[in-house]
């Protein structure tokens, strides 16, 4: 993810010193941070050769190098130790003045914040991927983030061509995943009753959802079918959904097989080695086509 | 709706009798039909005039006509009594056998299916709005609905160019209500904290959720992400999520502002009259470009 995040920085005129510690993902990085740049190009979203962007992205191994920089964002891998090990080379460099900011989706702000020297810098920026092609970016504050700093993120992830959110409160799983677990929760018990199979599940959230979403959001949705009828459906509802606090049997089931899904080609469906190729092409084609339509509408509301 | 549905019935070369019984409704139903019909031509629906497919839709007061009908679909106002009324109204004129089909999104089939006398035909066919114009469709059986009906009217689903999902079981909101009304359960109880505001909720939902439900369901979507950090993300987020039973404040007060949306400007968000028209508008050309959108998709997973 951090190549996709850099090309987002880069592509909006931020300059980027990319650390990689790991040498082979120094040697690869550059093929795939230009494979990106040219997805980015497609997406008209380069007023240049894409060679300037490139010569934007400064990647090395050298933590030194970091001393330059006024925001640096940690995606390493979602281990406590990892990161903390890599705060602490940070920390080493910059300036104590310098925002801190971690892509992590799993691990409390507040956790991550322990290891920090000044953790008042110190906060949350988690993106979607492709970093360079969505609109989501969710800023979290831990106990210690000063407020200041993340209204700061806030307003520059306006330049970022992003449109975030920022949560005052650092709650376990954020904004989205919150209410995406909401679903999968009450998606899941169904399933778990018989009472609707995952592909009809699949299907029906994705061809209603799917037909407003990227217009509108779930509040405004209410007030655009008059809310009303949702204000009665919610007093009916909410006593009959799922209040499960387990993980259902089928996800048990998929940890014991050690199911990747469409990496591995074995997961909730089955796939055939053509159909993971075609699910990764798909979405990358898709992901432009979402990018433009979401443009087209993004004044509608905002 | 009941337009809405009969276009979508004749753009897919089923005639349709329409029934309105109410002599303002038929008054106006041929210009809303036509708009309807123009909204097709501009999607690439139609493969033959407009007239051509108006003449296919037969628009009376008169009941009678229905002794022509294989399927009934009755999408009055959701109230018990009117129903039941309509039903008594359909029943004495086709045959024992002709199935008939309810658009209800708040009453269970199973509680309508008392008022009929023969209940075993009778199904819940839920649409969304604007039916011609989404792949949408929800079929539930209610307790006494006979399995094969149910399963003939999921085979001429496909012919309406739907994606239909069957429903065994008659649950109280069905499918999508229940995985939607558990993100607005989840998403009103973290606003009712304070932890996040509705425009924050909606733009986190929309811009993560809407770049990739249109192309995948959400349990395609774990097989694409890797279901192993799903998993762990279940473990830690079902204890957490909210279990609420009542309707939140927030909702209370709307209901009692008799908040009605964009359609009294009164709602979740405020709005000015122009604001209220740019909504319908931009609503319905966002349905065109995401229904192409869709169906250039509809091949990758289906």
């Amino acid at each position: 993810m951090g190549s996709s995040i850099a090309v987002a920085l880069v592509v909006s005129e931020y300059p980027v010193i990319a650390i990689a510690p790991i040498s082979s993902d120094l040697q690869h990085a550059p093929e795939h941070i230009q494979n990106q740049l040219r997805h980015c190009q497609e997406l008209n979203l380069l007023n240049a050769p894409i060679g300037s962007y490139f010569a934007n992205i400064n990647l090395t191994e050298n933590y030194e190098e970091l001393k330059k920089c006024s925001v640096v964002i940690e995606c390493v891998t979602e281990e406590e130790d990892i990161k903390s090990t890599v705060y602490t080379e940070i920390e080493q460099r910059v300036t104590d003045s310098t925002t801190i900011g971690t892509n992590t989706s799993a691990i409390p702000i507040s956790q991550l914040q322990k290891h920090l020297k000044y953790p008042k810098r110190f906060l949350g920026i988690h993106w979607a991927e492709p970093a360079y092609a969505t609109r989501f970016l969710e800023i979290t504050c831990g106990k210690q983030t000063e407020m200041d700093t993340a209204k700061r993120i806030f307003q520059i992830a306006h330049d970022w061509n992003k449109e975030p959110t920022l949560l005052r409160k650092d709650i376990r799983g954020f904004i989205t995943n919150r209410l995406m677990y909401a679903v999968y929760r009450e998606g899941l018990a169904l399933h778990e009753k018989g009472i609707a199979g995952l592909e009809e599940l699949d299907k029906a959230f994705r061809y209603d959802v799917g037909s407003w979403i990227t217009l509108m959001g779930i509040f405004q949705r209410m007030d655009y079918r008059g809310i009303d009828a949702c204000a009665t459906a919610l007093k009916n509802l909410f006593p009959l959904l799922s209040n499960c606090q387990e993980v259902p049997r089928i996800m048990k089931d998929m940890v014991e097989i050690r199911a990747k899904g469409i990496h591995n080609l074995e997961g909730l469906y089955s796939y055939t080695e053509e159909e993971g190729h075609r699910w990764d092409k798909a979405f990358s084609q898709f992901n432009k086509d979402i990018y433009h339509l979401a443009d087209a509408y993004s004044n509608n509301s905002n």
